[in-house]
């Protein structure tokens, strides 16, 4: 954690002084910020999660767009609106991120991390015009940085930028990549017949290959769910300034900015159908999180699965064996601890608290505004990240390199006791359980038994006890 | 709560002798169950939550399918299935419901719930065509109306029918009706403008009916996520028999199975693409539920906001009148309770809660089967009945009687400072500010500090301070 | 689920007209309910979650129990007293939980329900006093019955009496019991010595009795949870009436309410310290819902742990033995599905899914009153009657009858890799790793490996290789 | 976010070799760690959440006290274990944090963060002792630092002992701070008579002072909640060694270390009662972190009811004035957003959701170990330090600035029609439901309408309508 009071002062003493309607406040010289973030950093010492970067950058997004639209409306002048879109790039591409240092327990409306976006980039659109940095001459904060903006429809458009944008370029490449592999692994142990497990308990036999097939379908759910829930984060909220009336915008802000920002992340961005509802309920971001959810339950059956099939190497299912990343156990071979596997269940637990933390904070707004907004934010870019870093991490580290034991596979399916089915067409149902109980109470495979009481010859028994036979339906 | 160990006792004493692989056990008289289902009764004297109805139905519905198919199929003697599927069809007309006393604290591949429909129906079955109940002749729980099926296809099977009716005739249906309702009230508020309410404090201004539109448009996106879910819920996992493979079932079967299922619902279920994804996960479930929980947010906010709105009635905001259905207070007159809200808000706490539950029952699948199905199902159609009713009975006492109260509205507007703003282009910020700030200390309206301190006439407020045009973006 | 509003007409369409100040309404002639508690089935046809029964009995103790504080200090006529006291006394005994048909979905106070004792209890004291049912006279539902009482004050100390006595005589014996089923397994077990498994990989061995020692341990301090949370339950909201302040209370109502319910139940209710903080904020009931979630989090691994310990026959761990209670699979012996941990572990899930529930609902609270009331003690009630009957049914059907399979607990512990540990001291760490690494290599036992490998006799193998002293430390 | 790959190199480019088992790697220069803590940030580059500074510091108070309680029991050699010592003192004084580079999603089982410390304190003792860094000669960080240890034992150990150390220092100091202003406000507004509210409705009248008694009561319970998890998490699983049964450890060294553990961080530690299930379970964990969700629905009601009591200025309700800590409109004066209270509830549904990945984390324990280790103490600490610093920074900028508008208080008081009840004693029920029904009727106060009905005069309505006769009971 982070001290926020000390951010600040870490490697310079030097100060300058900024100003907000409250008065003067004293604000490291090497830094863009001005007085409302200094003031939030000295009002939130709480925690020391600071707000996320891909929010950072959804703000630098808007703020440029703003500018674009603005000039394009007649509302900015262009020397002024061209050192934003300047200074929000440099914002875009994370070169001022040492400038953001606000935590997410702030105003719950972001206000404040919105007032660092306009100090930061009205600063330093100053510094590039030649101004002097704090006089907020010739660029203002309110004035020009946050022209024909609230920062109650800026924080949730730049939610909805973070969201999309961290969805599109780091979970749906990651879920894809696990896609591949799972499906590769499908195909590879296409062929490799083994035993099924019902209620942790011997059942009939199926393909290791028709196993993973579940497990690759998942993901290809989970892909589809990932991009299901991008229409309604499209929708942005800029342009219903204050209270989603609009009021202090142009009549064809909302749409302009909207245009703009599709134009510059090359996502299809739209102005949102109700601003109301956009500010002052965040639905879509508990959808979204709805979408980790699942996505976290699928990966934690799949991880679970693969770290029992992996148990052993002597005293557990020991049906797969996992790469070995780390040293497990020092003396011992074989000890290979599925911490991949342990890795990617933790990730799925703090997703799914996570997801609990967003629906009560969405449920709470009050009349025009909704103010958890940060910390939905917050913990649906962390459920975002640590799915597609966890996915990612699971399938360079793990499952691509999962093999099948092939002799052990083989050994359990040929003691169990499940595959007397098939015997029952030719010797009958009761002769049959007589091989199974036989068996059972001696301790022996079926077929040992079966030969023992007489009721088939070892060739009969080969040939009416296929589990090839027993892994599809049959007319 | 029912004690599900007296039930079968509670009208006769009267009890036959039923049977299965464990032995005989005595079964009420009048009952159709069989040893399985009383066996189950016995061993699970747990809470007294039945298995619920919808469930109990969509057995049926896949029984009675799953003779059509077997029978079309050459697998069943057209007379067995007839009598099948006229006693699978009491259980979906349900008066069969007292025949299905189990909890649903069972099993948790749902096998006795399906051995439940198994044994009422082959009895049932056996009655019409005159055999003797209980003695498996000539129509048989398992061989035939369990054939082609497994527990582990069926109730995931019964899981997705009975989800899919309940969101489509009763969870669809409830949500239009508040939505035309909030829509309505939202054009008849369309001109009453009030104060705008940030982080709880007085704001700019907006109209009712804007307020209102931002509710509607949550249902028409609530209605838009409960259809959402549908395609998913449509796939169905019949024919997967065992553990997916689809071992003692026709190669048809599944496709035909689901073919009379879309036929005789009227609703377009499908074979489920992957068949072992479909019995060891339920991620569709966890997804619907996360529909259930956006929409239980939304009417969390609608209804939480409708009470502080309607609070009062004079020392509350009171800006609307709720309906009065019940007494309130026996000696205030206008103390309405808003026990329509109440009622709701705990609804949605309620579906929350359950979103978790089956959330955590969803991830803990082991290999071949999830074991948690049937506290998966009892939660998923709790929360549709719950959204459901409690929207439907919120629109009925609540949302459609809601009227506003223009003049409270009305005063409150104008005691308003945030009018201000629209003084400044005409008086500049700085007096503007200088009125504002005088109001506040002497608690005055605007307009008399404005008057009192000469910066403008009475028609000259008047002219500048005109809130219709503060609810709107302006060129 | 049930239909409220049918409940009224279905043994009888006999009626007789009850009326409250919003006029007359016809009540079941059979029914002692009266107009409030008619109105409530009209107004809320919401799920069909009846209040639960507890919290009904418990509104019994409480009007009992305010009538004698009401006599005593002189607030009562005797003779109406002793007429209400015995007609609680039958709410009390459960004879009327027939007259109790309202759902858990109704004004967030629980007024209709606290409206539905009064009710019920004053006509049957009208009856036993020989008046006329529906007359309110002698003795008025709100007059006499919720004397010196509100709904307010009311309900929420119904909440903490029904959540205690459940608490005290449902759920504390069923640990209990679970407990010294566990200790005896835990003792009975005490010799064998197993694989111990960390990350589910083959680790140093443990007794068996040891691994249920854990489990014990978890369930003392299940025991010792539950009782942690009773003195905030015992504490009583009765005597705030309705903001907390006690208006139209006796001075002495208070306390001397507490002490006629500690009397009746012979547990130590007390008045609560702070009347406000218990009408509008009920965070003792979340309190007890943590200790609920904690013991469902235990309940959990140790039903986990036991079937995946059971599972097999032959292709899984095996080292259990459970019993067997119903029919598994009809033809192979051996399978015997872990079904009472499944229904153990359904209903883990669902107590901490009620726990979130619990939450949300205890954090909404507004004002004076928290008006999720209903929610919060249905849910808390159904977790401890879950976990008490599931962990019953869990030890009666299952823990107790554990056997352990100590051929195969002994072959897999020497078939493991990680006794080489003991070897190292006498061999030498390097050799001890070639051993093992022999073995894994060649899929032979260590013994095997090291006598080929000509580093010891068999004897010096046996005399080094002694699980029993890897069981505990050493000096 | 932190990009964990580049914080070796972020400084220097100079390396040293470092190797484990699995071979060699290179490290930073300038970093005390060694091969398995940087094959860890090789082998999870998943998020960027940092393994959490009071776990480490509880880290090297246990690698100080194993060091110690070695030597005492002739385990260890003086002058390895006394540089240990030193070195160990470095973690816990806070000097080696930047060498702790480790994030949350790694092995299950903490085993990187435990060597993590153990490479760290093994290079710098070995510097104190003038040996070469990464020769691990002197100081094994096997041999020596993690002697009579496992990271099974000692990373839950540390669990407890951050846990505790957070909870005493942090948590506690901060209720504390926040029950003395919320007392204090209590007593000074004791005689504030106001209208009290129930479901949001005007109701029965209370001071503001019981009004906020009941806030400070909340913060009493929360004070007692947070001491009453001591005691389990007093409990340490050291010494239970690899699976719980202390193997390579000397008999007494749980009880020593122990008592090290004690006398250092000066807290009642004791090892923990069964190690089987400190290893295996963390119900002490989930435990705390329940206390932490009921402090979390606490506070969420009082910020919540402190908001709606200071909403406003003019169209609110305006009974408390809040501090103002920063700008909340640049011309509005008087618009005092509550952004303590927005912070301190983020703050408490962050806080919830923690709660629900504890508890699922801490359910899904497999056999002798909890695989889920870093991410329960990782949310547990979080919320630990979020509701103190929350509730700290919420007192000081917050409540201890609440002030009383008594003016707006006695209006609201005055216009209330609840008062009638007063006058019912005088005038009777009939003509005082008349009274409250003209002036609802009419807009007028109570006052107006009965003197204009002409039941009272002035004085006798001043006489019976006292609100301060009605916030007490009363004989």
């Amino acid at each position: 954690m982070i001290d926020p009071l000390a951010t600040g002062s870490q490697k310079s003493d030097a100060v300058r002084l900024e100003s907000d309607s409250f008065g003067e406040l004293k604000v490291p010289a090497d830094k863009y910020w001005g007085a409302q973030t200094q003031r939030s950093l000295m009002n939130f010492p709480i925690g020391g999660e600071i707000m996320p970067v891909p929010l950072i950058r959804a703000l630098g997004i808007i703020k440029q767009a703003a500018a674009r639209a603005n000039m394009a409306l007649g509302m900015l002048e262009p020397d002024i609106g061209q050192a934003i879109d300047q200074a929000a790039q440099d914002v875009i591409d994370g070169t001022l991120d040492d400038h953001f240092p606000l935590v997410v327990w702030q105003t719950g409306s972001g206000t404040q991390s919105n007032m660092n976006s306009n100090e930061v980039i009205s600063n330093r659109a100053i510094e590039i015009l030649g101004g002097v940095i704090g006089s907020k001459d010739p660029v203002h904060p309110n004035d020009h940085c946050n022209r024909s903006q609230s920062s109650n429809d800026t924080f949730p458009t730049a939610m909805h930028i973070a969201a999309v944008e961290e969805i599109h370029h780091r979970l749906i490449p990651s879920l894809e990549h696990l896609l591949a592999a799972l499906s590769e692994k499908s195909a590879a142990f296409e062929g490799i017949i083994k035993i099924g497990r019902t209620h942790l308990q011997d059942a009939t036999p199926l393909t290791l290959g028709q196993e993973f097939s579940g497990y690759a379908h998942q993901l290809k759910n989970a892909l589809r769910r990932a991009k299901d829930v991008l229409p309604a984060l499209y929708q942005l909220a800029q342009g219903g300034t204050a209270v989603g009336t609009g009021i202090n915008a142009h009549p064809d802000f909302a749409v302009r900015v909207a245009q703009e920002i599709a134009q510059s992340t090359g996502l299809p961005f739209i102005t949102a159908e109700n601003k109301f509802e956009a500010l002052a309920a965040h639905d879509a971001i508990i959808e979204a999180s709805g979408a980790m959810n699942v996505i976290a339950a699928s990966l934690m059956k799949i991880a679970n699965d693969i770290r029992l099939l992996g148990s052993g190497p002597r005293c557990g299912l020991g049906e797969l064996s996992l790469p070995e990343n780390e040293p497990g156990s020092s003396i011992m071979p074989g000890k290979v601890n599925p911490t991949q596997c342990e890795a990617l269940t933790m990730v799925c637990t703090q997703v799914m608290g996570n997801h609990m933390t967003i629906t009560i904070a969405g449920s709470n707004g009050h009349m025009e505004l909704n103010v958890f907004k940060p910390v939905m934010i917050y913990n649906l870019l962390q459920s975002i990240r640590l799915l597609a870093d966890g996915a990612r991490s699971f399938t360079d580290r793990c499952a691509q390199g999962i093999t099948a034991n092939e002799d052990r596979i083989d050994a359990l399916l040929n003691e169990s006791l499940m595959l007397v089915t098939a015997l029952a067409p030719s010797i009958g149902y009761d002769k049959a359980t007589k091989v199974a109980k036989d068996a059972h109470k001696n301790g022996t495979t079926l077929k040992e038994a079966a030969l023992k009481l007489g009721y088939v010859s070892a060739e009969e028994f080969d040939q009416a006890v296929r589990p090839a036979d027993m892994v599809h339906p049959k007319a």
